[in-house]
């Protein structure tokens, strides 16, 4: 088993130190670990945010860990050099399709969320978005127009692309609540026709998924006025990205919030995947071992559970996260006082 | 002074009913009122969601009054007859470029929102939303594709584009807490990259103006988190579309928020705009008497103000919302009982 860890830029190193951690305590037999560089350290190094060895090595791994990428120094840089492109290549490159965004409270934290107590409680949802396609990957430019500079980018799906998100989103679906909301914009896109109708051809494979359609905007309503009333959404690239962050931020503590980027290649194990926290980089506190690990760990937890089938030990760690928050280990962001090291510790010792 | 009312669908002709009383209620000197047939209603009497003799009365009018299309039983036609198109087609038609949608909550009505009653205390924001381009407007359709049929939509803006709403939102930001937050996907999509660099030029005719950027994503997490952080927010049409529902979704009472479509034509008393209630035509309650009227009224508001220079007429019927509502006028929606009737009659006195 190979899992290449890219740990990026910013608060990346600091978190990835503390799942590299308890994945060594592990002690997995025949685990071996390769560290590649990504973002604006790829850049500094190397003159690319995602050089071709960083490349080579996720192609070769049966999963990546990933940190963050981000770096204030790189916002003038042209945008093929910034560090995001490391993340929309690895997408792109390793074809992983499917990011699933659970986001869910952990009991008892309630009170960080923006929300109302019982709403935030009520939140339970998995968040499917398609990685691959729309408006991230068709064709871009600028082009002169009789108003001047015309930026112009190109939105597509088609019917196998959608099919085979839809398959993930009922699948997800069929392991939790039975409930998909597919979310377009179907009153206004042809590129949204095309999603609902391929989604609803593929719905006659799961006759026990109850399938709604919802407008991306009723949606972004919904997730604020009631988002206990979400079980699994499947929804493309751009309307994901909004709402898989929205959802985060309903939850309140997206310093826990973890995410599974998976392909279509089996490993052997699972399925090839890269695993992220929902954070970023977050240069402003970078260095100072402030940041929260559990999104990272918890990331960790899922490239056990997805691309290298051991449950068992993904539930574990997430055993472990939830008895040290049981216990009050907080960092800065959850209102305590514990530094990225003493929290990954106590995971650590409570996985032992 | 010509007013054209479009009723519409759903709840539209009652809540626009009480918005009329209340305008004649202000006997208003060489004003003429026309109706219009717009949506399911007009696609069922004149086979188009909106005919030819509709936007004839809105070209001739200053301003429009609209309640709201849509209706389930023209779920099954094909979409350039959908309800909906009338608004599309009214917007592109007349030059409505710029939508403005104020979300603020209402005093003692906190409780209404599913955020905590600090955070919804604390919602006070303009969304000025782009209205006449974007993915909305761009050439689209079906193609065939290694993958099957294949949707796609193009999007885009040009410089001339966004300036003329980026003035919008500068003006806008000047006459409230003078900072402006735009909002774009510039770390992925073109369109956007034009959309910054534009609005950066326009910001040097506003130095007082306060000027942040912000990716959509990270926008629709901190409307959960701190919506009360924004005051103008211009952003193009899809964004707009997504975050302005959010963010009215924060405030809780839909039943209350308004909104303008301002084009370029003056009038000769204001700009040339049509107003409508953010709520839609709601046909599960339609015909019942219980949708709340507010909106609707707060709409005409908006219309006396920006296309008819009333700006003490505007206010009065703003006063008089605020009195009810301080009354305990409440309609269904905001827990009380009164009856779509008995709220307009209440305004009405209050007005008197
Ligand atoms: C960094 C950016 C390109 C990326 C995206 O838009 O997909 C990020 O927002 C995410 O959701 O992972
Ligand atoms: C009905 C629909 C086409 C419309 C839009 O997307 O603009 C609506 O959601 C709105 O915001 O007015």
């Amino acid at each position: 088993m190979k899992i290449a860890i890219f740990a990026g830029d910013g608060i990346g190193p600091e978190v990835t130190a503390q799942a590299r951690h308890v994945l060594e305590t592990l002690a997995l037999p025949g685990l071996t670990l390769f560290e590649g560089d990504v973002g604006a350290a790829a850049y500094r190094r190397h003159g690319h945010p995602l050089p071709p060895e960083t490349l080579e090595m996720a192609r070769a791994a049966d999963a990546v860990l990933f940190g963050a990428v981000g770096d204030f120094s790189c916002d003038d840089l042209p945008r093929a050099l910034r560090p995001e492109q490391a993340i929309l290549g690895l997408r792109s490159e390793l074809g992983l399709f499917a990011n699933l965004r659970p986001a869910a409270g952990f009991p008892g934290l309630e009170h960080l969320s923006s929300l109302k107590p019982d709403v935030a409680r009520s939140i339970d949802l998995l968040v499917v978005r398609e990685l691959n396609g729309d408006v991230y990957f068709g064709d871009k430019g600028e082009r002169d127009s009789t108003g001047g500079r015309e930026g112009w980018d190109a939105m597509s799906y088609n019917e196998a692309e959608v099919r085979r998100i839809a398959h993930t989103g009922f699948r997800a679906a069929m392991g939790r609540g039975k409930r998909l909301t597919s979310v377009d914009k179907a009153n206004v896109l042809e590129t949204s026709r095309i999603w609902r109708e391929t989604v609803i051809e593929v719905a006659k494979d799961y006759p026990e998924v109850e399938l709604e359609h919802m407008y991306v905007d009723n949606a972004a309503m919904q997730l604020v006025k009631s988002p206990g009333q979400f079980d699994t959404i499947v929804t493309g690239n751009l309307f994901g990205d909004i709402l898989s962050d929205q959802a985060s931020a309903c939850v309140g503590s997206i310093g826990l919030l973890a995410s599974a980027s998976l392909g279509e290649r089996q490993t052997g194990y699972g399925t090839f995947g890269l695993y992220e926290p929902i954070h970023g980089s977050a240069p402003d506190i970078a260095g100072q071992g402030k940041a929260n690990p559990v999104a990272a760990v918890l990331s960790l937890a899922m490239l056990l559970r997805h691309s290298l089938g051991r449950e068992e030990d993904a539930t574990r760690i997430e055993r472990a996260v939830e008895a040290i928050l049981a216990d009050g280990v907080f960092g800065g962001d959850l209102g305590g006082d514990a530094s990225t090291q003493e929290i990954g510790d106590a995971i650590v010792r409570k996985i032992v």
